[in-house]
């Protein structure tokens, strides 16, 4: 059922566009879902995919549009004068149109407003704008069904004629007093199974889930998945209604949440991806790797104040890389439950109590890792104190590194710092430190040098 | 607007569990959403629960029972008959009955099967249990609203009251002909704004998405997800109405799949959080520490291997922690932007094309890093050629490890592995291993020994 284009497919539009075939390319799209003419888009070169948007009509380039590359639709936005983007816009939810508005300089947010002559629709729009980022203002549409609890079911049913129409999903029928203040809901369901001289009032449930307008995004994505609901009611603190979000926004958002942490935790600034210029790519790398690398002199200045020993132990020596990896990965593991656990709001009790249970986990992996490698010094090396310095080392190493990744993430969360942070090369860089130094201490201790 | 349960509520729980107080608690659970019931089952003992499951109403444990961490719904199911299983069962809708009892025995499945009075349900149960884990049929439920398309809307209104009353929500009404096929959708809005003698032909839609029973659960969510549905109907290979997967659903796979991606990525076996035995947890860690372990005695053969050289260029060696870490960082970062690409099938062109370009990514980051990193040898130590040897094999590392950390997971993807494998422990290993080969071989060639 899903649209797969080709590379016939592509050469095809190519050849229309080239000989401005016009007719072509419209029935080539007729058929063709927003999402995919978006993928398209993406394909072919910058000046034929203007072509293609200039050419069709704008309630399908509006939703192309929203699905769009946020690279590439800046760039295809500004090729468009103010009226044409707003043409755009008024075929679009206002949480859609805010979300494209917003990507434009203030000037021009100004002027497209202007352009709008919906006095209503341009209004909604500068109060969507008008939300900080990353809250549930910022999340919502203005588009919802909202009747008051007076109406009867058959004037409800009329009034809804007219409202449904301009909303997508229908969802939720917000019910209201007379201060427009949230009161209860009532499904369409309901609705259609009541009896048509019912008051609204009679049928509608009282209890009904809501958001604050400046709620964090995040929280609103939580409570939407914790407890199934589809659309929740957005208000101001006196409860009047102001709008509403819908489950298909929370998907973005949790994907959204998903793919930062998940980027933290390899070492990449968020926001890239895999076509992006080499030099998008550079910023978001390097300046993990440039973390490593201070730490990585940091452990060769350690190992640096003890070469007097090398002499006899070179075994020493040998193995700071398999206890620089050993902290490290404990330290990602351990971080990484921790980050998983807050957000999913996993982890209850106290961060004393984390500790000590990740300090028995790190000692029996450690204990176990240990006696493997233990038994591999002492069989290839022949020297049991060698074998049993380097053992040691390790447990007193990987608990250590376990501690640094537990408690990292859970001071940061206190602290009100994105855990995620935590991970990936932060950790292992610290770890590596950390690791080789107690590694030479301790081994230095049992060897008595 | 959140329940958010405090000690306080637990200890007055747990006062009432011990004095019978059953009147007290079931009062006390009266306006608790099932969702935070379950969050308060994890918190008391497994005897407190159970106490509580048995008090509660069949209709409000089902829905805590579907909420709760698969462990403990295990350990309560063991404590509850088959009798009693089934009378949870069909308060549910199926797909989550098809969940809860799919984690029973053969032998338990029969006997709480045989227990349930209504046969369609059991039958539809029957059915869902038969299809393979993580394909839509699995994820399916089996309620859902559907016309012929001969009806009248008013006929519609009239017979869709009765088969409403059992689908939480509505979403689509389905179109079928009289072979059950799928023909169309409407939506009930679509109904609600149509004129009562009107036929379902001349109002449904005739472009409906679908998906094929035996599609895998990820492709499902990529779809839904795509093109911002809602949800989908299930067909089988004759286009014959099954079942219909819904976005609550979806945002379940989507959320495991992404925990499953980070944690594969921090080196943990799938499947495990912080509230997990520490036997549990040293099962998901281990394995992936013993491979690091693994490398890490490989890295030692390494560097044994070279240690005539270390009288002379002792710097080497201390640097092997940051050629190691740097090799790993780098691999971990291309292979996560190649992952997480392929999980939003953004990853297009040739594997060719990809390398290149990571090519020249990690040569642009490899001679930064290694201009800071000679610059500082060189000042430190004094030894232009040490500090040449080591920042040229610095920059070859970073470009071998780049390119093994962007074709392995492409590689792995083609044969039809999942490529997530390959990020964390897996590419710090082994590009550990590589980066000091490489690193010793390089600098002993560009010093001359």
């Amino acid at each position: 059922m899903t649209f797969e284009f080709t590379d016939v497919f592509i050469e095809k539009l190519q050849g229309y566009i080239e000989s401005q075939n016009d007719a072509a390319i419209t029935k080539l799209f007729k058929e063709v879902h927003y999402a995919d003419v978006a993928e398209v888009l993406e394909e072919v070169t910058f000046d034929e995919a203007i072509y293609i948007i200039k050419l069709l009509d704008s309630d399908k380039t509006s939703d192309i549009l929203t699905e769009l590359d946020e690279d590439i639709r800046e760039k295809i936005l500004e090729n468009l004068s103010a009226k044409e983007i707003a043409e755009e816009l008024v075929e679009l939810d206002t949480d859609d149109a805010a979300d494209i508005i917003g990507e434009l300089s203030d000037e021009r947010q100004k002027n497209v407003i202007k352009e709008i002559q919906d006095d209503e629709l341009a209004a909604d729009l500068k109060e969507l704008l008008s939300y900080e980022e990353d809250t549930a203002g910022a999340l919502m549409a203005k588009e919802l069904v909202k009747v008051y609890e007076t109406w009867t079911v058959a004037g409800c049913m009329r009034r809804i004629r007219g409202q449904a129409k301009d909303v997508t999903r229908v969802h939720s029928i917000y019910v209201v007093d007379k201060e427009d203040k949230l009161v209860g809901r009532l499904s369409l369901k309901d609705l259609i199974i009541a009896k048509s001289d019912q008051k609204i009032a009679e049928i509608s449930k009282p209890k009904v889930d809501y958001v604050l307008v400046d709620e964090n995004d995040e929280q609103v994505a939580k409570i939407m998945a914790k407890y199934d609901l589809e659309a929740i009611p957005v208000v101001d603190e006196n409860k009047v209604l102001l709008g509403r979000i819908t489950i298909d926004d929370i998907v973005d958002v949790l994907k959204e949440e998903a793919d930062k942490d998940y980027q933290l935790a390899a070492g990449l600034t968020q926001d890239v991806d895999s076509d992006d210029s080499i030099l998008d790519l550079t910023k978001a790398r390097l300046p993990w790797l440039f973390l490593g690398l201070l730490g990585g002199i940091g452990a060769f200045l350690i190992m640096e104040g003890f070469d007097d020993v090398f002499s006899k132990y070179a075994a020493l020596f040998f193995f700071t890389p398999l206890i620089a990896a050993m902290a490290g990965n404990v330290g990602v593991q351990s971080s990484a439950i921790i980050v998983q656990g807050l957000a999913n709001d996993d982890v209850k009790g106290s961060i004393n109590s984390r500790l000590i249970k990740e300090m028995l986990l790190a000692l029996l992996n450690g204990v176990l890792l240990a006696i493997v490698l233990f038994l591999f010094v002492w069989v290839y090396q022949g020297k049991i104190n060698t074998a049993l310095a380097i053992s040691v080392s390790l447990v007193v190493v990987i608990v250590v590194a376990g501690l640094i990744g537990t408690f990292v993430p859970l001071f940061l969360n206190k602290r009100g710092i994105d855990p995620a942070i935590a991970t990936g090369p932060f950790i292992t860089t610290s770890n590596d430190i950390f690791g080789i130094l107690i590694y030479f201490l301790i081994a230095k201790m049992i060897l008595g040098i």
